[in-house]
């Protein structure tokens, strides 16, 4: 089979074609695409390598739902609405089964994020997923890691640990509750909250590498101290019944795909009933300050140290 | 090192942040971009993967020169100036030494064509690049295969089969002239010529499987006939000794990043004067018909063969 041909089967759909801003999708050198008038372009690219961002023999619907999300999240992170992206796919065969799996699960992703497929290059190599997220945000009203406030609050949405833990069940092959599973192979990038948080929020990022170091990357961008409440931490339930060092563990670990956002403190309120819209729980897990420390507080004990987190090299 | 850190050493320049419409760039979820009014976006992804899109130990300033050209050549087949691109990256190590003379030449080659890295991913894996790049074109502007016209005339840019010749070379440590290497190790992308085609071609593509499955394709998708004279492909010099045979399997092996296009009749002295002001060769090399058959002459023979050229499954 051709790579056109491939990708004609499994990429293309009739759908696409009618997508909001595709003038001309997949089939060309490029793709055209319309950005309306007084918004701005976001963009972002993440790779997903087996073996190291997911097992080996993870099943394609899981990873296919998996990488779509890992990536809308990144938009979700800036306040923006999903519009575009592309795919680069390294797969070591032609495989029928595994290919219909795994595009049937991507278009599913992509309907359920209103995100169009406008260009892809398949490559037959060691199993790998590159994604590059396009969206869109109003001029000006981005939300960014580095725009944090001295005296800010700072929260974290949904729960935390989940993801880890169910990891750690797959990859000792141990049954575990598919509403716990599902935080691993079927993550939820919060764009309606990103989206909601404009206006709202001075600062926002998504967790993906482990929630400390992203709180350090917030906290320096903006030039800020930052103190964090862990016993605040929202650990997912399936975590609270662990000794705390272990739940704790999980929940620092990454692979959590909430928002990390500060808000001023008059924000409170807003912040209550947006929670209760969205029946999302945002949980207030610190503080912003001037200065440039990191202060982690536990069972009244204070540490300053290292951000753990997921790091390649 | 972290990977924030390795990407803060190679691949965060001062003039980023300066760039064209860049409003945001390396360092938050996403890059934040302004798509001037009047234009709209254009956007591609490729993949080049070791030992199948360049050869084992391959140097990384060619590597990153190569990958950058490759990318940037179906924003020319759009007619589009190119604007941003992101960089999926995995590499099997930290190695300073490699990470420098890529980075460098990456960014050399961004210079050149006037893009800006906005965006990556660094993986630790083997070693493959993928990078998605955006441009703009006015609106509706946009070059596009599908819409030759029957009667067109099919012309190409530059000269065919160097960069295969280069490889075959390269991959039996012959030695080379540089002239002819470099159409391999460094190709040109032809950002000046795709922006000039915009009103006077009717269709354009670029071609990098080979130019006889392009030919096709664009064909194909203008729902046309065509008609190529082989003994008008453009050879490069370095083929002009060989037999005609060994120098057509070189010139339709692909990986030459010039310009396919047509035009009416009636555009014939536009190009000629656009080739003087290029300097660029640009070949008549057949004519677009209607219908839906494939023909090409070669000594007066007509064949009515598959298009050859690279595909992966």
């Amino acid at each position: 089979m051709s790579e056109d041909q491939l990708i004609k089967n499994y990429f293309v759909t009739p759908s696409q074609k009618n997508a909001e801003g595709v003038v001309l999708g997949i089939g060309d050198d490029c793709a055209i695409l319309d950005v309306p008038e007084g918004y701005q372009l976001v963009t972002s690219v993440d790779t997903l390598l087996e073996d190291v961002h997911f097992p080996i023999n993870f099943k394609p619907e899981n990873l296919a739902a998996r990488a779509v999300a890992v990536c809308v999240s990144d938009l979700a992170a800036m306040g923006a609405q999903a519009r575009w992206m592309t795919l680069a796919l390294s797969i070591p065969e032609n495989n029928p089964k595994w290919l219909s799996a795994f595009s049937q699960s991507l278009h599913a992703a992509c309907k359920e994020y209103s995100i169009s497929l406008v260009g892809g290059d398949t490559v037959k190599g060691r199993l790998s997923i590159s994604i590059t997220v396009m969206g869109i945000v109003k001029d000006g009203k981005a939300l960014r890691r580095d725009t944090a406030q001295s005296g800010d609050l700072l929260y974290v949405s949904g729960s935390l640990g989940a993801s880890a833990f169910a990891l750690s069940k797959i990859l000792q092959s141990q049954d575990i509750a598919s509403e716990v599973s599902n935080f691993y192979t079927h993550p939820i990038a919060r764009l309606e909250l990103g989206q909601s948080l404009v206006g709202i929020a001075n600062s926002c990022m998504d967790i993906s590498d482990g929630i400390l170091i992203d709180v350090e990357r917030l906290a320096s961008s903006s030039k800020l101290s930052v103190d964090i409440q862990m016993e605040k931490l929202p650990l997912h339930p399936s975590l609270q019944t662990m000794p705390i060092e272990l739940a704790l563990n999980f929940a620092t670990q990454g692979d959590d795909y909430e928002l990390l956002f500060s808000v001023n403190v008059s924000k409170r309120t807003a912040l209550k009933e947006l929670s209760l819209v969205l029946d999302l729980n945002l949980s207030c897990i610190g503080r912003l300050s001037s200065g440039s420390s990191h202060q982690y507080t536990l069972n009244n004990k204070t540490y300053t140290t290292e951000a753990k987190g997921y790091s390649h090299f």
